[in-house]
């Protein structure tokens, strides 16, 4: 019996990743102004910079702004200006600011899974940005209760899980990173609702997830995901 | 009857404050080199930049390094070299790097409370450094659970109570912090045992504390936790 749904955050219930995309547009304004950007990719010097220092810093908006000043000291050959460093320290402090905007239908969808079955915000990234967009974006009253890892992998699938003394055949997550909110669940045993978003931050693809049809499924908009669950729900009981 | 004890992390069961002093020291140094040190305050310039930033970047090594940076480039008029802004987040990976020292006496002390009582390490700052020091100090078998919260108020430990349907009275906490381990807790009708660490950083000072005898009291040496949790445990069971 399936007892608890979990959801992700960022680009599940609220729009994140356009956010940092605009700023690294606008960060590659700013080396523009010293290189040629038609021969340096910015964007690949930052994901390697990222990729490097994401055992360091772990996820979030104030590891990626120490990364972005990283890749501009090391692509300008350390030739850019304090000036212009600042500016790139304002656009981390724009990602932390930046107000939440619900996805379509997200608060309909919560509030209609959270009658039937006890729900948790499962999310990565700084603690306290976190804290703060769930604060803002009024579904704290929603969530009982919030868990926030550093890093959403099998075995912190299993510590949530018996920190609420549930099984994996009891445990559901809906959200859009098949790497982070999908793969994870289906390899200990629990099931899944995929909401795909637009755009994916490079270091959350996941090209080798096989989908199996009988512990997750796929919707195109938050106002399928009540009636997702219940489908898995059902498949789950007849299971078990 | 009490049943939880709580171990705050830096400073109480490892030493982290020495290791921000340092940083600061390096951090002053490379200041000097645009500075005339003995007219300018570099530490209170700092502190000033933190005291504004930490509401959007909370505790932890990568949100001073921020302010660092900030601080740099404010207190130089932007004259600061990308070459030495570069050393200022070196300075921070340094911090989030450094080796895990454990306080003397500290594991036998948490063991011999691990017996009697369940235990919970409650902590604030970066997630991910957090549970990095937690892994590298060899005690996460004795915690059971981890608690790395944003803030440290008399809600978040509420908040974690409920988490373990205990109330106040079941609780006592042990840390180095008034302010941040010691006040909260006896606000809410809890317990707690002080034990101060030779150097405090100024936005951890509490100078508006009054010690309440029947509810809390301090060691000087982690050796003497065991015996301080029991007294308390004692004069909590004639209490209630």
């Amino acid at each position: 019996m399936l007892k608890l749904v979990g959801f992700d955050a960022d680009d599940t219930l609220w729009h994140s990743e356009g956010f940092f995309r605009t700023v690294h547009d606008e960060f590659e304004r700013i080396l523009g102004k010293y290189l040629d950007l038609s021969n340096a990719n910015v964007h690949d010097g930052l994901l390697e910079v990222e990729r490097r220092n994401i055992k360091l810093f772990g996820y979030g908006a104030k590891g990626m702004t120490l990364s972005m000043l990283e890749t501009a000291i090391a692509l300008t050959q350390e030739k850019i200006s304090a000036k212009h460093l600042h500016d790139i320290i304002n656009l981390g402090k724009e990602v932390l600011m930046h107000p939440v905007q619900l996805i379509d239908g997200i608060e309909k969808a919560v509030a209609e899974v959270a009658k039937d079955y006890q729900i948790v915000l499962i999310t990565k990234g700084d603690l306290f940005h976190q804290e703060s967009k769930v604060a803002k974006s009024g579904l704290s009253e929603l969530f009982g209760r919030i868990e926030i890892v550093s890093e959403k992998d099998p075995s912190t699938y299993q510590r949530v899980l018996s920190e609420f003394g549930l099984s994996a055949q009891q445990f559901l997550m809906v959200g859009n990173s098949l790497r982070s909110d999908i793969a994870p669940v289906i390899k200990i045993g629990g099931y899944a609702v995929h909401i795909p978003y637009p755009i994916t931050w490079a270091l959350e693809m996941d090209d080798t997830f096989v989908a199996d049809d009988n512990k997750m499924c796929s919707v195109e908009s938050a106002a399928q995901i009540p009636a997702a669950v219940q489908q898995l729900a059902l498949k789950a009981a007849r299971l078990h």
